[in-house]
């Protein structure tokens, strides 16, 4: 029995989680869960899961959350919030298995704390390894504890890299998909409205990640975090535009074999395998190998792709460099979703926030947590001169 | 130090493994040769290797071997013959790792005698497999030695199978080229000529494995040798046509995920990869992933290539089925290129011989190569009289 807490359990990484928990009850426990805004679905899942403790983002939240509980007859589940409250899920003295899928800067804390406390981690949060990627290496590494990754083109490498040493490994390849603009001329970049921009070609997800697979920002994210979880430097990643997304990556060793890793696309598989690794289960999301057919690949353009190009330097650099990247991103990307500036704007606003950071490492996760606060001031003001600039002009 | 004997090393797989030995002088020392029938080239290989021992097939060449050794000077090296003598090679005190690339069932009591003695086998002769896999991979078994498969199907499956345990294997997949007929209406069958059939789209190889990859009896081979290296069942093992050969092969996990290989189409690699086993060495053989473009897989169609569905019953069939399968194959292709039948009559007469065949284990090398002896003393009168009632009905 694996007995698992999960860090934004009412997201789509926390749901799939819990999916997986409810295929195979006799296999996981669920101990503590954190949800975050929704409070009927926190209030759901503590009544379904039954968890030692359920955090919920808001202190206003919990005592509603507390009083429910308590009418529905379950008093028992301690009801705790903020970001003491994940914290208090991501070290729970009963989990084994912390699964760190909230959003955003805001789950570095508790993840970083889960992984101190010694905790399995099964990791979805792009920003734990982006932004503070060498801390939790380094704690993971220092406790002897896998870092399972949890998303499709990082679980697939995990995979692959099963066939060989570390040290045979001579690249590992993400494949991308491309995003929906892969055939579009740069010259029309600037009319491209926020509907074209989240009409992702393979994968369903969230708004921002959907604008970061159009931008390639996200593989460039991926190049990050694989550098940070399999522990090579930036030169040893590379991408490969896959439109299919069938292969979710591959390993090239030093013999000259590349592993390559595919199965259905559905984030339950990664979450699976995280989570009963290094065993592998019976489940029956089947890819029907028979009805392969055809598979694309080209190399990706980093001059029509500015941004895939930004987080190879940003890895290069290193420090605060790759936290700008994210925070950078995450501004412009929403300034982008609520009409402020253009889709071809995206990269040189990044670039400048990523030029203005520091180098050198961070000590902390308080350190990465200033930086990248700084990163997104910088960012505002920038977007806001550009808008001001316009308005001048007009 | 890695001390090898290579059993067939005048051959297309000897002379491979000899160059990869070539190119690692401080990882492999060869110990003792097994040539076939060509004397020059076991001298020149004599002087270049001095092994402890070589082996040449025909008594009559053992003297002349001798004699030019000792007038260039390497009267040290031991010269030996026929089947005794590939044995000697086989079994050498010395030496650590036997390659076993001898084509047909000549090389299958060496092998076996290797296997007994403890050495670890890197295997390339089909019909150690076919013929008497269960009888090799139950000495390996006891022994404790793994068993390296030196094709690159089966050695992809190898690697693929690294990424989890065997019993979290679903299935084998094994991609097959489709051969130079896979396009072609079986109505036109009749009337393919041996150039046509010998025109093999992505591998350049001997005569009868060309025709074997052009009627799909070599993929039908390919099958029983997975379900003995594997100690799979014949249903755990499927075919996918892949007309590229990029992928060399592939393994589907219980929990749905998909490995799969690919690597140059160079015999050096499954080779090196064999040899070095567990480790993986640095090799100027690349695959440059950048230039991949289009990979097409199809299901392979089993009315159109009868040997593949004969490969599969002879296999469930277990026995000396498949012993008859290959010889009465050998037989049949070798009557098709010497121009006697036609290439739709190959299946029809290897599927008589195997019916004629018995089940029930077969206990010995010598049960094998009785078998085999009287599948091919069959299928000879089965062509004879197929001949003959073609000439009585003109």
């Amino acid at each position: 029995m694996k007995r698992i807490s999960i860090l934004g359990s009412t997201g789509s990484i926390g749901l799939s989680t819990l999916s997986v928990a409810e295929s195979f009850p006799e296999r996981f426990q669920v101990i503590a869960l954190a949800a975050g805004k929704n409070l009927e679905t926190a209030f759901e899942q503590a009544r379904r899961w039954k968890p030692r403790v359920i955090s919920i983002a808001a202190e206003a939240h919990a005592e509603t959350l507390s009083d429910r509980l308590k009418q529905a007859g379950l008093s028992e589940i301690e009801v705790v919030y903020g970001t003491a409250g994940t914290i208090r899920v991501a070290t729970h003295p009963e989990a084994d298995f912390v699964v760190s899928a909230i959003v955003g800067v805001g789950g570095l804390e508790a993840t970083y704390a889960a992984v101190k406390a010694g905790k399995t981690l099964g990791i979805a949060n792009k920003e734990c390894l982006v932004a503070a990627g060498e801390l939790i290496t380094a704690e993971a590494r220092k406790h002897g504890k896998p870092l399972l990754p949890i998303d499709s083109e990082h679980n697939a490498v995990h995979q692959c890299l099963r066939g060989g040493r570390m040290n045979e490994v001579e690249r590992v390849w993400l494949t991308a998909s491309g995003g929906p603009f892969l055939d579009t001329p740069s010259s029309q970049f600037h009319l491209i409205t926020v509907a074209q921009a989240l009409n992702h070609p393979t994968w369903k997800m969230g708004k921002r990640i959907t604008i970061d697979s159009a931008t390639l920002m996200n593989k460039g994210f991926e190049v990050i975090e694989a550098c940070r979880l399999f522990e090579l430097p930036p030169a040893s990643i590379s991408v490969l535009v896959h439109p299919q997304s069938t292969i979710h990556s591959m390993v090239e060793f030093v013999d000259g074999s590349i592993l390559a890793q595919f199965s259905l696309t559905d984030m339950r598989l990664p979450i699976l395998y995280a989570l009963t690794y290094p065993e592998r289960i019976q489940s029956d999301m089947r890819f029907h190998v028979n009805d392969l057919r055809h598979l694309d690949f080209r190399p990706p353009d980093m001059d029509k792709f500015p941004c895939l190009r930004l987080a190879y330097e940003a890895a290069e650099a290193g420090g605060a460099k790759t936290v700008a990247l994210n925070a950078a991103d995450e501004v412009a990307v929403a300034a982008f979703l609520e009409g402020s500036i253009h889709f071809d704007e995206i990269p040189g606003i990044i670039e400048d926030a990523v030029r203005a950071s520091n180098t050198g490492a961070l000590q902390s996760i308080a350190e990465v947590l200033e930086a990248d606060a700084e990163a997104r001031r910088y960012t505002r003001k920038r977007i806001s001169k550009t808008l001001e600039s316009r308005t001048t002009s007009v």
